[in-house]
C-alpha cells in the first residue's frame, strides 16, 4: 500500500473474481476478510472500487444448478475456468446474485474508503446461448410481432421458402443466415445485457451511500453490445481498451487500421478513448490498458515514455481515472505474464518508476481535471446496429462462430475517417445514433448539434430509420455540413434494403446518387477535380465503391482514374442554404481521408501546425476554462517544437512560455501545456 | 414483364423456393396465384420454366417429420434457412414431394406459357448424411458384396487391422480414411441423386404435355456428383456456372488456374460451358452466371461488354438459353447483393442496358442457333470417379469436412491441358468415361470417336477399369492419337493401385513407363529435345512428376533441366501403326501445355492466327451448316483484327466482309461472324 | 526374402496391425500363418522383430466393448480406421490384450528368427480422453492432494474465482486454461503410457527367451509423452523420426528451424538421432524414416545419395539398426504412396539400388558398430515438463485442440542452440532432467558429468525443482561451464512462477538477473563487446528477450543494438572458482548461436576445419576404440576435402590415407573414415 501511494495511485479496484471468497458454501457468507485491506488503503489516502463478482459464479452454483449455464457455442460446457458464461436471465442465478450483492454491499457500504461499485465485467463481450435464452428471444418476438404472419412479412421469409407456420418453426441462431433475424437477435442480446446491468444497479442503489458511484466495465475492442444502452444503467462508464504498443505506436504508422481486438497506432488509442467518452457523452474511467494481451508468449512492456503518453492521451480525451492491472504479476495463473506494476519478484522496477512519473505529472493538473471536456471540431456518427448488420454480412455465418465483434468492416469504414481527422490534428466527437433520436423522437435538436459540431460525418450508417434520416436533413437545413460516407442510409431498421436511390432519403440534398456498387479487390486511384480539394498523388479508394453520379447543381471534388470506375464521382458536394451536404463513395485511404478533413476543417487552430512527422496533438477544455494542449512524439527521434501560442508547462505552472518558445521532445515524449 | 420483353428476355424461371406458397398447411394447396404471372409473361411472348421446389421443403414438414432431415456435418440441425438438406431417400419425404408435384404440374400443365419443368436444384452439390442414408449405404454394400469377407478382401481392410466381422463394424463416413470406402460412398451418393431426379422426372412425365421438357440444374463448380448420370434422367441439362469476372477476365491472365468454386479467366468460362455440354453431349440451358458470389461484401457487376462476351461464349459453346438471376435485387435476404438485372430501386440502369444489347444480338442469329454444335479439334476425357479419388487423397479427411468439391487436384491436372488448348485457339470436346464404356461394354466404338476426335487427351484418369484401358488401346489401333497425362491409369475401379508398371496397361503402346513419382514443391524447367516440339523458354512441369523412362523405339520430345529429375523424360511419343501414343509425366504449365497443343493440332484453321495478345476465339457449326466464329478482346486496350476469311457480321448479315477486312474490337468487346 | 537379403537387410519388423489376423473372433486364435514367413526370413539370415498389435484392436472388440474407446476430441467416435485410440487403462481392454500377447509370444518365443518384441507403437503420440481416463485422473489427484483445499492452494485456483468445493467441481481438460492443471494432466497422461508399456513388457518378459529384447516405438517428432520414462520400461528404445528430405536437406539451409512434425535440415536429422539416443543414453533402433509423409499427394523419394547420408548420420549418432518401411508400396491403403523399398510394381528400382549400397557400406564397419558411442563435446539439458508448459502457454487452449506436440516454442528455443553446435562441427549429448535427479535425489553426480561434458547448455528449462537447480549449482562448483538460455529456471514443478529474481536460484552464480521480459515481433541485432566473443555482423536475438542486467563482477560478452533493448546485456559470463556460469537472454539466431558455440568449445579437433559450405561432419567412438569420422556434402556441387589427419576409408580398410589426402565428395555424398 505504501508503494502504491508512493507511485501516485489514488484508487484501487478489487474483488472482481471473489464470489467464492464471499460465499464458500451456498448461503454461508464470509465477509470480514476485506476490511483490513480497505483500511490499509484508506490509511494511504486511497479509495477503493468494489467489484461485484457476478461474472465469476462459484463452482458450487454451476454444480447445483446446471440450468444456469449459458454457452459460447454448440456443445460447450460450463466447466471452464476462464470466465464461464452465465445465463443472466435465469431467475435462479439472479436469486443467488442478489443475495450475494446485498451481503457484500451491506457489509461495506459504510466503509469510508469505498468510493464506488462495479457491476458485471466486459458486459456484452459475448453472445449468450442456452435453451432458456432462446425461449426468451422467441417470447420477445411474439410480443413484438403477435403472429407469425407478421414476422414472415417483416423479415421477408417468403423469399427463401422458409416462412414460419408456428413459432416452433423458428430456427436456432447458430445457423441463421437471415439478416432480419440476426438484427433481432443482436438487439435482444444487447437488451439482455442492459437489463442485467440495470437490475444490479437498482439493487446496489437501494443499499449504497448516495456518494458512491456505480459503474460497469465495457470492453470496446471486443463487442459490448450496445454501449450507450448499457452505460445508461450506471453512473459512469468504465472501459477496458487494448492497444498495440511498443513499435505499434510509431507514427506515421504504416500497417493496417487495426489488428483483431487491439487498436493500432496512436489514432487507435484516441479513438478508443473517444468511444468510451461517447457511451455517456461524459468522462469515463479506464480500468485496464496498455497490456496488449494476456498471452504468456506475447509479453510486451512499453518503451520508456509510452505509459506517460498513454495516460496523457486518455486524460485529455476524457478519462477521469487511468488504472493499471495488476499491481503485481501473478505467479500462478493463465495471465501470469500480464505486464503489471511490479514484476514477479515484487521489487519496484522500471514499470513502477515510469508510472510514478505519470502519477506526479497528473497531480500537477490539480482539480481542473474534474470538469475537463475533450475538444471536438467534427462529429462522427456511430451506429451499433449498423456495425452488427455489416459484420453479419461479412462474418462466417455458416459455422456458428457468431460474435458481436466490432473489429470488422464497420470499424474499417468509420476508422478511415477518424484516422484522417487524427492525422490532421482535428478532434472528433463520437455521437451514437440512439443519442440523437430514438423511437421517432429527437433526443437532441439538430439546431443544437450544429452549434458545437458544424461538421458531421456519417459513414457506414447502414441501418437507419426514417426519423434519423430526417434528423440528418434538418441538420443540413440548420446550417450543418453533413458528410455521407460509403454504405450509409441503405436499409431500414429491419435491415431491408430501401428501394429508393441511395443514399436513401438524402439524394436530393446531395444532388448525387448511385445504383451500383462494387467491392474492390485492389484500390482505385483518386484525383482531385476541384482546386480547393487538396488530394495528394497516390490517394486511393479502397474496399468498396459506390457508383456515384452527380447532378449538375452539385460540385464534383474528386474522381477515380480507372477505365471502368472513372465514370463515377468519388466526392460530391452541394450547398443547401446555409448548410452543405457532401458524399464520398468509397472507403478513403489515409491520403484521401486527410484531404477530405483538410477541406472540411480549415486549419484555423495554430496548434495544428505542430502535427508533422512523428508529432501529434490532443486538446481539451479544463474545468476552470483553461485550454489543455498535449503534444506527443511517437518515435525514437528527438524533435523540437515551437509553441504556436503562449502557454504554461503543467509541471512548471509559474512561468508563461512565450509563443515561439522551443520545446524539446525526447523519444516517446509527451508534454502538456495550459493556456 | 414489359421491361423483360424490352430487354430481349424470352424465358423466365420461377417458383424454385415456393413449396410453402403452394402448400401452406399440410395437404392444403393454394395453386391459382401463379396464373396471372404466367399469363402476363405469355402476353409479352415469354415462356416459363416452372421449378418444382423440392430442395426447399416447408418448415411444417421439418417440424412434423424430423426424420426427413439430412445433415451436412456432425451435429448440424435442420433448422437453417439457407437451403436445408433433405434425406431424399426418405419415403415420408417422397410422399409429400410427390403429392405437391402432382398438384402443381396438374394445375399448370395446360398453360401455354409453361415450356418445361425443373426438378431439384444444384443436385449433388452436397453429401447427405443421416442415419437413414447411412443404413441405405450399408444395405447397398451388402447387396454388392454379400458377406463381410468379400469386402475385407476387396477393400484391403486387413492391411490396417480393421477388417469387418459383421456389417455393424462399418464405421461412419465422417472419419473414414480408406480410399476404397470413400469411392463406394461417393458412388452411392451420386446414385442417390440420380435416383431422386429420375423419380421426379417419371412423376412429371406422367402428367406433363409431351412438348414440355424436364431439366435439373447442376452446379458444376461445386460438385454435382456424377453429372452425366444425373443428366440421363432428364430431357436437357441445366447448369449453373460461376466465373471470376471484372479483372478476373483479363487475358492473358496471370493468376492461379482457378479460385475455389469460381472459374478464373476466359478459359475457365468456356471450360464450364464445355462441361455442361458434355453431361449429355448436347446443348444445355444456363440458369445463372456472371455473379461470382452471393456474398454481400463481394459485390462485383461486370465491366461494360463482359455480359456480351459471356453470352456469346456460352452460346458458341452450346448453350441454348442464357438466364440471369435475379430480375431485380432483393431487398431482404441473405442474397440481396446478388447482381440482378434491376438494382434495388428497380429502375433500369447499366445492367439492363447491357443485357438489352445482348438480347438484340442473339436474336440476329435466328433459328440457326437450334442445331448449333460447338467445334472440337481434340477430345478430353473426364472422369468423375477419378476426381473423387484424387480429391479424397488431398482432402482434409481427418476433420469430417468431406465434400464432393471438384476444385481440387483433379481440376488442376485436367484444367492445365484444357487451358493450353484454349490459349492456342483449339476447341475441346469433353467426353466422360462412362459415356465411352460402362459395365464392360462399349457405348461408343473407338473407330467412331477417331473420326470426329483424332486426338484424345487423358489426364488425371486415376481410376479406370480394364475395359476402359482396352478402349483407349483400340482408339490408338484405330488411328487415334492418345495423349496420356499425369496420374492416369493408376488404379482399378476399387482405387487399388495396379501392380503393373505405369501408366498401367499402356506402357507397351507408349514405349515408356515409370516406377517413381514425386510431388514438386517448386516447378521444374522443361526443354525440348525434338525440333518439332516447340517448347518456349521458361516452360515448366508443376505439382507432380512421374519418372518416365522411354524405350529406344520411342521418341523423347522434352526433358527436365534438373540435377535429379534430369534423368527422366517429360514427353515421350510413339507411333503405333496409324495411331500414336504420347505420354507427359507432369502437370504442364501454360507454356508447356501450349507447346503440346501446338504439336498435337497444327494450325490449319486460319482463324487461329487471330489468337494473340488479349484476343481469343470460339467457334461452332450452326444448325444450317454455316460456321459461327466469335472473336473476343479480353482487355481495356482496343485492338484491330483482320478477317482471315470472308465472313458476315451477325448484326449486319447482308454484307459479306472480305478476307483481310479490318474489324476494330473495343475494350471487352466481342464480335460474331458467320461463314 | 531373397531380394531383402540381396539389398543387405538383416532384420524385418512384422505384424504391427495384425490383432485380427491372430484372433479373428473373440477367443479364437489362428497363430500358425506367420511360421513360414519367419522361416523364410531366417533362411536368408534375417532376424524378425515381432510387433504386438495392441495399438490396432480388432473391430469386434470395439463393437462388444464400446467402453474401451478413448477419444481424440469431443464427440469423436471410435469407428475410424486410421489408428483408433484405445483407453489403455481399461481393465477389459487389458484382459483381451494380455490374452492375445500370451498366445502370440508363447507361439513364437522359440522361433530362432525372433530377436525381439515391440510393444505399443508411437506411444504417447496422442492425449487420451474418455470418462474412465478422466475419473482415473481425478483419482490420482485425490491421492496426491487428499482434499480440495490443498489443490486450491497448490494450483492457485482462488485467483480466478474457481476453487473447488468438491472433487466434482473439477472441469474437463478440454477447456482447461490453468497451467497447474495442465501440468498434472500431462504428467498423468505420460504415466498412463509408461504404465501400459511396462505392463506389456512384464507379460512378455515372463514368456520370452532371455536373449529376446523388448522395445517400443517412440515418435519423437510428435509427442511421446515422457520418452525417458517410457524407455525405462523396455530393453532398448525404438524411434520413428521424420525429416524434410530432398531440397529440405540443403546446407547451409535458410528456412525455419522446423516444420510441423518434420525435422528440417541436416541438423534436424542429427537432433532427432541424439534425442533417440538420450531416451536411454544408449544406442537405439530406428523403425522408419526418410518418408516425410504418408500424404498421397506429397510423394517425395530422396535424391540419389540421401539415403546413404541418412543411414550414416543415424549410425554415427547411435542407431544400432536403420529400418525402412514398407518393403513394397501398398496397393490399397491410405498410405499407399509411402515411399517403400519396392514400388507398386514390386520390381527393384532406384530405391532398392540405393539402399543396397547402404547395406554394403554398413557391413564394412563390421562388429565395431556394436559398442559405438557417439561423440559429444557439450551437453544439452532436455526437459519434457518444460516443453509441456511452454507449449501450453502458446497453444490454442480455447478450442480444445490440446496435444502433446513438441514442435512448438520449446523446440525453437532448444533447437537454436543445438543448431549452432551442429553448424560448428560440435557434437551434443542430450541429457534429460529426470536422468540427472529425480524425487530430490541425484541420479548422477555433477562431478561425474563434468568429466565427460565440461559444458552444459540449459535453455527453455522453464520448469525446474529446487534440487535440479541445486544440481546445476554443484555442476559449476565442480568446474563445469553452465550456459543458461532464455526461459530457464522460471517456475517450480507446479508451474508457479518463482518470486525470486530470474533465472531463479542462479543469479548469484551468473552475477546477472532480469525482471522484465519481452516477446519480439522483429529480431534485435546483437554485437559483441568482448574481443574473444566472435559475433558476426547480422547476429540477432529472436522471439523473446529477457532484460538482463550484469553485476560489475561479471563480464558482458554481447549487447543489443536497439534504442530500448540496448540497455540490456545479451550474453553475460562469470567465473565461479574453477567453473563458469554464462547466461544468454534471447533465442539466438544461427549467427549468434555459432558465435556462442565457438566461444564455448574452441576448435581443437582438426576435423572441425572441414565444416564449410555444404560440408558437415559427425563422429563417434567405435566399440574397438577407433574413431569414426563421417563427412557429408549436402548439395549438388561436388567438393574436395583434405583429410586433416591420417585415416582409413571404411570401404577400403587396408590403405591408410595420409593427412592432406584429397577426397572428392560427389553431390549428396557421404564418406566414412576410421582412425
Amino acid at each position: 500500500m505504501r508503494l502504491m501511494h508512493e507511485a501516485g495511485f489514488s484508487v484501487m479496484r478489487v474483488t472482481e473474481p471473489a464470489w467464492l471468497r464471499w460465499e464458500l458454501e451456498d448461503g454461508q457468507f464470509t465477509l470480514d476478510w476485506l476490511q483490513p485491506v480497505l483500511d490499509a488503503a484508506l490509511a494511504q489516502g486511497m479509495g477503493t472500487v468494489l467489484s461485484l463478482p457476478t461474472p465469476e459464479p462459484p463452482p458450487w452454483l454451476a454444480r447445483k444448478h446446471p440450468e444456469i449455464a449459458a454457452r459460447r457455442q454448440h456443445g460447450e460446457s460450463w466447466g471452464r475456468v476462464s470466465q464461464p458464461v452465465t445465463d443472466v436471465t435465469n431467475q435462479g442465478f439472479r436469486f443467488h446474485a442478489e443475495r450475494m450483492i446485498r451481503q457484500v454491499v451491506g457489509r461495506y457500504r459504510d466503509h469510508r474508503g469505498v468510493i464506488g461499485f462495479q457491476v458485471d465485467n466486459l458486459s456484452g463481450a459475448e453472445i449468450f446461448r442456452s435453451p432458456g435464452i432462446f425461449e426468451a428471444f422467441v417470447e420477445s418476438l411474439r410480443q413484438t410481432y403477435t403472429d407469425v404472419d407478421s414476422i414472415n412479412k417483416e423479415w421477408g421469409l417468403v423469399s427463401w421458402g422458409r416462412p414460419l407456420s408456428t413459432w416452433n418453426d423458428l430456427w436456432a441462431p447458430d445457423t441463421n443466415t437471415v439478416p432480419q433475424y440476426d438484427m433481432a437477435w443482436k438487439r435482444f442480446q444487447s437488451g439482455v445485457i442492459s437489463d442485467f446491468v440495470s437490475w444490479q444497479s437498482k439493487i446496489i442503489r437501494e443499499t449504497a451511500r448516495p456518494d458512491q458511484f456505480i459503474t460497469t466495465c465495457v470492453q470496446y475492442a471486443d463487442a459490448a453490445g450496445d454501449d450507450p444502452g448499457v452505460a445508461r444503467q450506471v453512473d459512469i462508464t468504465s472501459g477496458t481498451v487494448m492497444f498495440d504498443i511498443r513499435d505499434g505506436l510509431f507514427f506515421p504508422e504504416s500497417g493496417t487500421p487495426r489488428s483483431e481486438g487491439v487498436h493500432a497506432g496512436p489514432w487507435g488509442m484516441t479513438l478508443a478513448a473517444d468511444r468510451a467518452y461517447s457511451s455517456r457523452q461524459e468522462p469515463f474511467l479506464l480500468t485496464q490498458t496498455a497490456s496488449p494481451t494476456a498471452d504468456p508468449i506475447m509479453n510486451a512492456p512499453c518503451f520508456d515514455g509510452q505509459w506517460r503518453q498513454l495516460a496523457w492521451a486518455m486524460i485529455s480525451r476524457g478519462a477521469r481515472m487511468v488504472e493499471f492491472r495488476n499491481w503485481h504479476a501473478l505467479t500462478w495463473d493463465p495471465e501470469s505474464y500480464w505486464t503489471s506494476v511490479l514484476p514477479h519478484d515484487k521489487l519496484p522496477g522500471r514499470v513502477f518508476e515510469q508510472l510514478s512519473v505519470v502519477g506526479e505529472e497528473l497531480r500537477s493538473l490539480g482539480s481542473a481535471v474534474s470538469g475537463l471536456i475533450p475538444d471536438a471540431q467534427i462529429g462522427l456518427l456511430w451506429s451499433n446496429p449498423s456495425s452488427w448488420a455489416l459484420d453479419f454480412q461479412s462474418g462466417p455465418r455458416r459455422t456458428g462462430e457468431e460474435s458481436l465483434s466490432r473489429e470488422g468492416v464497420y470499424d474499417q469504414i468509420v476508422g478511415s475517417f477518424y484516422r484522417g481527422a487524427f492525422e490532421m490534428g482535428v478532434s472528433v466527437r463520437i455521437l451514437h445514433d440512439r443519442q440523437i433520436c430514438e423511437g421517432g423522437a429527437d433526443l437532441v435538436a439538430p439546431t443544437e448539434t450544429v452549434k458545437t459540431l458544424p461538421v458531421l460525418v456519417v459513414a457506414g450508417l447502414y441501418v437507419a430509420d426514417d426519423h434519423l434520416i430526417d434528423w440528418l436533413r434538418r441538420y443540413v437545413e440548420a446550417g450543418g455540413h453533413l458528410v455521407v460516407g460509403p454504405r450509409s442510409a441503405v436499409t431500414d431498421p429491419q435491415v431491408r434494403v430501401r428501394s429508393k436511390a441511395k443514399p436513401a432519403g438524402l439524394t436530393d440534398l446531395l444532388c448525387a446518387s448511385y445504383q451500383e456498387m462494387a467491392s474492390l479487390e485492389a484500390p482505385v486511384t483518386v484525383e482531385s477535380c476541384a482546386p480547393g480539394f487538396p488530394v495528394l498523388p497516390g490517394a486511393q479508394g479502397t474496399v468498396w465503391l459506390e457508383g456515384l453520379y452527380a447532378e449538375p447543381e452539385a460540385q464534383v471534388l474528386a474522381t477515380y482514374i480507372h477505365p471502368h470506375f472513372g465514370r463515377y464521382a468519388t466526392v460530391v458536394t452541394h450547398r443547401v442554404g446555409h448548410g452543405r451536404a457532401t458524399v464520398i463513395g468509397t472507403v478513403p485511404d489515409p491520403n484521401l481521408a486527410r484531404a477530405l478533413v483538410q477541406w472540411l476543417v480549415p486549419p484555423t487552430d495554430p496548434w495544428r501546425s505542430l502535427v508533422s512527422g512523428p508529432v501529434t496533438i490532443t486538446s481539451a477544455t479544463l474545468g476552470d476554462g483553461r485550454k489543455l494542449r498535449v503534444v506527443y512524439n511517437w518515435s525514437w527521434i528527438p524533435v523540437v517544437i515551437q509553441l504556436p501560442q503562449p502557454a504554461r508547462d503543467v509541471t512548471l505552472p509559474d512561468s508563461l512560455l512565450p509563443s515561439g518558445y522551443e520545446v524539446a521532445l525526447n523519444p516517446w515524449d509527451v508534454r502538456a501545456f495550459v493556456q
